[in-house]
């Protein structure tokens, strides 16, 4: 270790989404950054990811006759060109000095890195900014063999496709991998100890990703864990969470752990220095920054959101409290939320399965859309949560056919407190999905507006002009 | 004729979008309506445009192995069970009496209808609503047999695939068309008198389908009409609107001609009762009401919008300014206009080709989202138009997959002025094609905020809060 530390005007930990975000833009703004990764550029989101398993979803959509080995080899060359060319940028990049190592908190404004080859510096700055990320929760399966546990670190290293696919944990990751290997000829089991998959979505999201699933053959086992496995016969043996093994699952090639997300929040030295911890995940405040001065952190090892769209946001409020320490935070940003199902499944906003008495929940079929007419859609659904009375929009759940970009006018909408009676007389393209959005403004002035013979009088005087426009 | 005629709240001329719009409406808030309609229900729209168009576009992307033949069949066989479930439906709504046959305003209040059997009846009523539509416009080409002219209403009437499909007319229908049975195999040219396809469309945005047709197959000659058909080769001779036929297309088998609406409002008696017209069309005002008291217009025999959303929009607007006559007109409704070419295009508001100075203009690469790097996308266009220092949102052009939803941003945003410096904040979905509207965004806010450095200080006070937030 030198004696003297490398000063730099602020150390970023982890070159993921979150690192990424801030890095760049604390150097655009002419800070001196060092970034510090210890395995891949990009982070989970570039390597083991969105980006492979939207490229997986994509190529499993359009296989153009492809053998599904040559869809997984496609899927790597793509991932490994946007890491080959993120290493490239952000190390080129001026103002970034990018350096691989194994980083660890000092104190607040020191952080220590251990090289590949074991030599050790050390670095000072007046902020240090945390976004290390998160790994795969492995639970244990007894009698499995390493071989056959996969996580998302793993599955994309896949060479062959699976003959049969047993899927732990009915989340985002685990519903887009079911969708994904099921289009490529796998036979995929999922199995959730939830009584439904994507148990985080309202029950009528879920049913119809369910029944999509279902359609096109995947086994879903609500209410059920993987309790061991016999590798004589292949059989993973499963119940539920507090019972026996009361079913089990023949000829399983592979098994993919999808229950949750670990923050790398360990031996980084965290508690060390005093920064307040929930569960293993970095609490930090609307700035971004952690319980200790000079000490940030953003994405999965926060507590806030595990997206890469959450990272980002979090990065850009970092830069901005760096750059401007006494600005006012603002509002938590309001993180939508999308599984790239068949269909869609997006969400965004607050959405308690047991609707309280002061929201009105509008529930519109999506299939009442007239593009889903054109294009042979027969199922979804748009629910949304107003504020009686003040029209404030608190959620939306859209599960259809592109929800993940229509969900982006609840975005928009909610970060500027559209209320959703002012979405009243905007025109929808016809025969776009869009329309099925306009048929839940029309259910909510419906009933704005329920006897409009006796308001004539005070539409004409202009009381209720607010409502119709 | 009977002397007496028949009293009702509203006459609705045409059960097309507009007219059935009204008709529900009126018909929902108690009024009597008759519907008279001289051929099919559900209009242009449902029987030969939209519908069908939507539906081949539809199933020529998803072919599964079927012959173009069975997919001209299960659109009209879709395009079929629609009409008569609105046929059905509308025929058996409670307060609206559906009539076939030919309509003809006698005068403001009163309007003949010639049935099919010769019989003519007369209907009363305090408002008329005209909702006849349009037809589409037929140049003739010298020389070309009948049974190889085609507009939209005999296209989706073809049994079988033509092999060779010259489309005269490079708006969206040309260009959705093209799109359509390209996919199924057809040589298809396309023809404009403009210099480029989609003229009403920013050059940028146009550029893009045109790459994608031809990267397609697509023979796209702008700047030609048809001129002559020799049918003892088949050869359709071709040249400059003004100039002599240089070029020929060989083996032609059918002429799609798209060269614009005619609207229907000739023998109808329009001019009889004084309306307003201008070169065909119905003028209306922001009520929807013309310039006879007790008659309206909307959809396409009137001047404002030739599409299903323009005709509903109108629509509604009519219903509520018969229920509340002295009710404010408020704006008129802001259009977003979709071709559903691959990929789509998408605009809304007003962007002339030549930028003015008070405006700035962004223009973002659709294909920098990293959806479009997962889903092997590379060309797009994002294309907004702001006000300079207000921040207003003027237009928006969008082309990439998708954007006949993401344009609804727009449509929201802009309906409630929601200006550009306060789109930012708002978290897109990661990956969704949203993330290229971001990054319009961010060019945008970027220039807003030239010097950081010199603006701390304003900005920690809170001067310039209002842009970064």
């Amino acid at each position: 270790m030198s004696d003297q530390p490398n000063q730099v005007d602020a150390i970023v930990i982890g070159a993921g989404s979150g690192g990424l975000t801030v890095a760049v833009g604390l150097s655009q703004f002419g800070k001196s950054v060092v970034m510090i990764e210890k395995a891949d550029v990009g982070g989970d989101c570039t390597n083991v990811g969105c980006i492979p398993s939207k490229s997986l979803l994509h190529h499993s959509a359009h296989q153009e006759g492809r053998p599904g080995a040559e869809i997984l080899a496609k899927v790597r060359e793509r991932r490994d060109y946007l890491r080959d060319h993120e290493t490239e940028e952000f190390g080129a990049k001026e103002g970034i000095d990018l350096q691989f190592g194994t980083a660890r908190l000092v104190s607040p404004q020191r952080v220590s890195v251990t090289r590949p080859d074991g030599v050790v510096d050390v670095y000072e700055a007046k902020n240090v900014i945390v976004a290390t990320g998160s790994h795969a929760r492995r639970l244990p399966i007894e009698g499995l063999p390493a071989d056959r546990y996969l996580t998302n670190e793993e599955l994309f290293e896949q060479k062959t496709v699976p003959q049969k696919l047993v899927i732990v944990g009915a989340g985002p990751i685990g519903i887009e991998m079911a969708t994904a290997f099921r289009r490529l000829g796998t036979n995929v089991v999922v199995l959730d100890a939830a009584p439904r998959i994507l148990p985080l979505y309202l029950p009528e999201a879920s049913a119809v990703v369910q029944r999509s699933l279902e359609a096109a053959g995947v086994d879903v086992r609500a209410g059920v864990v993987a309790k061991s496995f016999d590798g004589s016969t292949n059989t993973l043996h499963v119940g539920p969470l507090d019972g026996l093994a009361a079913d089990k699952i023949d000829d399983v090639d592979r098994v993919l752990m999808a229950v949750g997300r670990v923050p790398n929040s360990a031996d980084i030295g965290l508690e060390e220095i005093g920064i307040e911890m929930d569960r293993g995940r970095i609490v930090i405040d609307a700035k971004g920054k952690t319980s200790v001065d000079g000490v940030w952190a953003c994405g999965d090892v926060t507590t806030e959101g595990a997206t890469t769209h959450a990272a980002n946001a979090w990065g850009r409020r970092i830069i901005k409290h760096i750059l401007a320490p006494v600005a006012p935070a603002g509002e938590r940003p309001l993180h939508p939320a999308v599984t790239f199902s068949d269909p869609e499944a997006a969400t965004i906003g607050d959405q308690p399965e047991v609707v309280p008495t002061d929201v009105r929940r509008i529930v519109v079929d999506y299939s009442s859309a007239d593009r889903s007419f054109t294009d042979e859609v027969i199922d979804g659904v748009i629910i949304v949560d107003v504020r009686r009375f003040r029209g404030t929009v608190l959620g939306a759940t859209i599960v259809g056919p592109r929800s993940g970009e229509l969900i982006s006018v609840f975005s928009l909408a909610m970060k500027n407190d559209i209320r959703f009676n002012k979405w009243y007389g905007t025109v929808w393209p016809y025969p776009s999905y869009a329309d099925a959005l306009g048929k839940a403004v029309d259910v909510y002035m419906g009933e704005a507006l329920p006897n409009i013979h006796k308001e004539f009088a005070a539409w004409a005087g202009g009381k209720i002009k607010r409502l119709i426009k």
